[in-house]
């Protein structure tokens, strides 16, 4: 098999990169940049911080603070727009997961006309755009570090992707001190979407050695760190290990891919609006368990990632199930309530199945099956 | 702490992928490429497939097939004085670090001129050269995927450094079934090599969580892999875990860098003239050794890579000491040999200590010592 290395994204990390960014700016020859965050980074302070960071080191900046989450795409369309006619020459995008995808649609149409819906899927023949600096404010969705931006099709009512150079960072500033005040619920959400990027790229079926490598070493920081980053939210090292193993998970992500977990989740989602960190936790131990019968091997490492010894002679089923077992028990272990606890209805459930094999990641699942077994995955995790 | 993770080379990597070369040089845009090799690898035929893939691919190649062990500056002006006059538009380099090193070399002086002792150093401010793919042909230097070239400074009497954009690979090609017919001692030599820039990007001043997950990768696999590869040569997994661990070492010590083990394999190689791998793998247990007084954590996790629990209790010199019989025993595993095996003068080795401590890699060894430390280390090592 021939593998590609080759989705990667200059990084700065540690407790005070990001105030590196009106400096880094300057490097990249700015002089007029966009920043992009969402209402919520306001009301805490931390868009005004980078925004008078920028213009300390003499940059321009304009505004667009009114992120949506999962970013329809007319609202990317319109910030393209305002781009243009300000002809700005850089992107800055604070925040979580929508904004850095935000800053990635628009950048998609600095120098390529809308509708960005044209641009959906991997594409290398688009103009480049800016230069870009990601700041992430959630240790979850690896955003900073992928080339892929997830935008909601307003006309077609799905979720679809771009994907390409275009979307790529220039610089990601990775600072645990944003991080701090990130409330427990949406630490735990957060960190079970990173856990689900780890897992399911080692079991996907485009896994290579350094997606393996980068992920083994996040999913054993998020079992030891994402417990203690939950109950004590002032806890820097937690926070540190956290947003480092998010961007570990992306970057393996970004050359394996992540598969049916990911899939069942934007199906739940987009069913029964619920975050998509919490969308992907939902079915994830059933999705590991399934994934044992051909990825046995690499099923037996995540075990052993959460401290577990795996015996030599354990059958696919019995490492499937103790992955299952363990998983579950983390995701409980942070608090994160199963589809009963979310007053869900089991038909309605088990009637998101055929959606989910329509969606991009189900073609990535190690092996094919099919919406009946999907359903009954549905099932099992229901009733867990 | 602020960490910069920002030197990467994508890849492509398993059996056969140097059989892209020609179509990777041709999506690059090249259409007369220099191909740089050494008289062996014409010899076993390796040199002859990539210039005829290449060619098959219509692409013009200019060939330079004689380079040297340690590339000289004067060598390295000389091909770079071809290929200006040929006005070849990108670069393949086939072989061993220095094949990869000459390229860099010449790609310094592509549109600078010579000569190349001005340029030693990190430099951001050069222009840039052209394309340039490397196939690394052994499992040790790492070179493939490291902004850095060693060049013998001929006028000096030393070997000094070109680093920097203008050294980065456009696209490394990493192919196993190159290295099936490496000989053993070779095979060991390069492997402990690869083993020496895990451990010592692990210990150093400038450690950061990427350096650390690829190391350990890098040593898990190594120590794993290369026993097997030195008994059979022709086990292709073992060839490929080892070329891919040879890759991690080197992304991980881009990161981090190497220290004190170099900088004393690089003044007992010029002292008497013995490879690199093998130079540094002389005085490696010790350097580590020492590394844990200050890098114990570090120095346990390195213990734990080859499969050693820490008693949680231990001290750092009991945590050194284990480091310490752990490679010296996996270095006499593959039957490298020691000082006295090699016929070392004692008043010989010792007597390189000070020029240890002006090599450039002594500045990163994560605290001072002195020369006289130094040369209890070589004491040690020779009488182990």
């Amino acid at each position: 098999m021939i593998t590609n290395y080759d989705v990667f994204v200059p990084a700065l990390m540690g407790s005070g990169a990001s105030l590196r960014v009106g400096m880094k700016a300057r490097a990249l020859g700015c002089r007029k940049v966009l920043v992009v965050h969402d209402q919520g980074l306001k009301d805490v302070g931390i868009a005004d911080i980078i925004i008078e960071n920028i213009q300390a080191a003499g940059i321009e900046t304009v505004v667009f603070g009114n992120v949506l989450a999962d970013p329809p795409d007319i609202l990317v369309e319109e910030v393209a727009e305002l781009a243009r006619n300000e002809k700005i020459d850089g992107i800055v995008a604070v925040g979580g997961g929508s904004s850095i995808d935000t800053a990635k649609g628009v950048n998609t149409l600095i120098n390529n006309p809308p509708p960005i819906l044209q641009y959906f899927g991997y594409r290398t023949d688009l103009k480049p755009g800016v230069p870009m600096i990601f700041i992430p404010t959630t240790s979850g969705t690896g955003s900073e570090v992928t080339n892929m931006a997830v935008i909601s099709c307003t006309s077609r009512g799905n979720k679809d992707s771009v994907m390409g150079p275009h979307c790529l960072g220039t610089l990601a500033l990775i600072d645990p001190d944003l991080t701090l005040g990130l409330p427990a619920k949406m630490t735990a959400a957060t960190g079970i979407d990173a856990l689900a990027h780890a897992v399911e790229c080692m079991t996907g079926g485009q896994v290579n050695p350094l997606s393996d490598a980068l992920a083994k070493e996040a999913i054993r920081d998020i079992v030891k760190w994402l417990p203690i980053a939950y109950k004590d939210g002032s806890n820097l090292e937690a926070r540190e290990k956290m947003i480092n193993a998010s961007m570990f998970a992306g970057m393996a992500f970004s050359n394996a891919l992540v598969h049916l977990g990911h899939s069942i989740g934007h199906s739940l989602g987009a069913t029964f609006h619920i975050p998509h960190g919490l969308a992907c936790a939902l079915v994830l131990p059933e999705v590991i368990e399934y994934s044992a019968k051909s990825e046995w091997k690499n099923v037996a490492m995540i075990c052993e990632c959460f401290g577990e010894k795996v015996q030599e002679d354990a059958t696919w089923e019995e490492i499937g199930a103790l992955a299952n077992k363990l998983l579950r028990e983390f995701i409980k272990s942070v608090d994160i309530p199963n589809m009963k606890e979310l007053g869900f209805d089991l038909e309605k459930v088990i009637a998101i199945a055929p959606m989910v094999t329509g969606d991009a990641g189900f073609a990535i699942a190690p092996y094919r099956i099919t919406a009946a077994k999907v359903a009954s995955m549905l099932q099992a995790a229901f009733d867990a």
